[in-house]
């Protein structure tokens, strides 16, 4: 058994250790094994209990049930790990993949967008997805009804890969089986949470991220004011990323996310060739070589007077990292060690965007 | 009879005197009447014929017309004149006019499209311009069929203004005389070709430069490409306008131009919010006092040397006169003069753009 894969899985299925945690623990301690050992120290110095740790043996036991399922672990930072996700603050520590991995060395492009889509637009995602595959691009989608479905439909032969919210070995949508288990022969199946997991309304957020954050750019086709497309879109516009939205007419009101994307900034795409003229210079960075993008603060060992000054500097309202660095006067490496510490003592929320706050008791 | 206004119309109906050509005689010389007087004079320094002015009694008779129509000139540079409008370089010298001048004083917006536009459209169209009207903007358009009609008939009571391409005694297309007289009544329809000119289709893109060139902002509905709704479009942005377009899907080949025009920059708009927050910083610029806004360089008396020099830097190949101004080292006053001498001519033909290029022999 893969030791390093297990204390990996340990600290990922940790409760109260997310993604964030993950990486600079995994930074700091040099291995994920170094890192289990540091943190029940870590919480005790940030003024709480120490997390309960996953279990050796759970951990074993959910490899062995991935390997029966014929799937396996794309670890962070390693081999065929998807690069430009690699790129965010949260990327997942790992991810469960079933299907053609070959598909992970091509440029990746996002179709998305309302689950109860008109015709019309299903027809169109089609079109575009198979257009964007005769171009040598790979489809993301995230196995939904409507446009995802069309996406995934007009890619297979070219291929795409489908981002599920719940366990790799979960159907949902239920009428979406046969063309998950179809992407499992053709293309390829992502999936963050473990075998088993019924995907929940929290968990599509997660999947989003993924969605957005291996694609060189994402496409909205048709999509509801405040709906989950435009949180996709959102997130690529956070990770740097290309937001594309194909337009509709205003009397329209599912076309109503897609125009005011536009309008916000969004580049209106008509076409493939509309998609491909967007992505073609990020092509170099998709290219590039894994790790050679983010530039992260070295931690420091912990230091009382700065976990104190954070303590002090934190409140209920989430405010960015970088502003508690400068209102500390702290290094950034010290004030990050604070805040895993208190992170580690369950006594830290992260948010979107590189907020924190302090947890209420 | 108005003896100015005479001296101006004879000067814009002589065959040979665009309105660049016009405006920069009348600066030069101060007044239509010195400019008349001028005239062959130039036109012989420059090595051509003197054009053939048009006579004092043909003036006289249009005049005496128009008066019977129970329409009026307007006069660039002079009074209700619309303001905007003035700040082109090729501005009408004069307007002919029916219906309410008060419209002149509103900020106004143009909304044009496709004369075969589907009806969901045109549906569209007239709301936007009766919610414009309702935040106090005129609609202005071209009294075509389609869009224009449709955007019309929406402001019809809080104020439209129609352009035509014709004369102010023509209806065209036939369909449109209800709507033009209507319009005569309540709203104003303005003519820069003498009454009784049947539109060609040279005339049209003459017309669009006045719909684009009075608006704050063009809002374009459903246009082909390469429809005269773009050209409208185009001049708008060439005159520092603001450039909206309503999109449309995709797979509606009616809407091409309009999404094409957004990729291009233009501003998507699904309202007539999204109209006036656009407009809103244009506010100022409309009540500018007039003349306020165009630095010309005042023209030098001919000098032989100079119209030399400006013959051999000029080919068949339309040029910017900025350039020929770089590259003869004279004054720009002298050349724009050495240019007007060479235009009244019959020797320099005038592009868009601020280009020129001598004519063929």
């Amino acid at each position: 058994m893969n030791e390093d894969l297990v204390d990996r899985l340990r600290l990922v299925r940790s409760p109260g250790i997310g993604p964030v945690t993950f990486r600079q623990l995994v930074r700091r301690f040099g291995s994920a094994a170094a890192a289990l050992e540091a943190v029940p120290d870590l919480a005790r110095r940030g003024g709480g209990k120490p997390p309960r740790l996953c279990e050796r043996a759970e951990a074993e036991r959910e490899i062995a049930g991935v390997e029966k399922l014929g799937a396996r672990y794309l670890t962070l930072g390693q081999g065929l790990y998807p690069r430009l996700l690699g790129e965010l603050e949260d990327a997942p520590p790992l991810l469960i993949a079933t299907g053609n991995l070959n598909l992970l060395d091509r440029m990746a492009v996002a179709i998305v967008g309302a689950r109860n889509a008109s015709a019309a637009a299903c027809r169109f995602a089609r079109g575009l997805a198979h257009d964007l595959g005769q171009l040598d691009l790979v489809v993301v989608s995230g196995l939904a009804r409507g446009i995802d479905s069309a996406a995934h439909d007009g890619a297979i032969e070219s291929g795409t890969v489908g981002v599920i919210a719940g366990g790799i070995d979960i159907f949902y949508p239920p009428e979406n089986e046969q063309r998950q288990r179809a992407m499992f022969e053709r293309g390829l199946v992502l999936a963050e949470m473990p075998p088993g997991t019924e995907p929940r309304a929290r968990h599509f957020p997660y999947r989003n991220r993924i969605i957005a954050g291996m694609s060189a750019g994402t496409v909205v086709v048709e999509a509801a004011p405040r709906s989950g497309s435009l949180i996709t879109a959102r997130l690529a516009a956070e990770a740097g990323r290309e937001v594309m939205a194909v337009p509709g007419s205003p009397l329209d009101p599912r076309a109503q996310g897609c125009n005011q994307l536009i309008r916000d900034g969004a580049t209106l795409v008509q076409s493939a060739s509309d998609v491909i003229e967007e992505l073609r210079p990020m092509e170099a960075r998709v290219r590039s070589a894994p790790g050679s993008y983010r530039a992260e603060p070295e931690l420091v060992n912990g230091d009382e007077n700065v976990l104190g000054l954070i303590e002090e500097l934190l409140g209920p309202s989430p405010v960015p990292v970088d502003e508690i660095i400068r209102l500390s006067g702290a290094s950034s490496g010290a004030v990050q060690m604070a805040l895993l510490e208190l992170d580690l003592a369950g006594r830290l929320d992260r948010h979107a965007g590189g907020k924190v706050s302090l947890r209420a008791a």
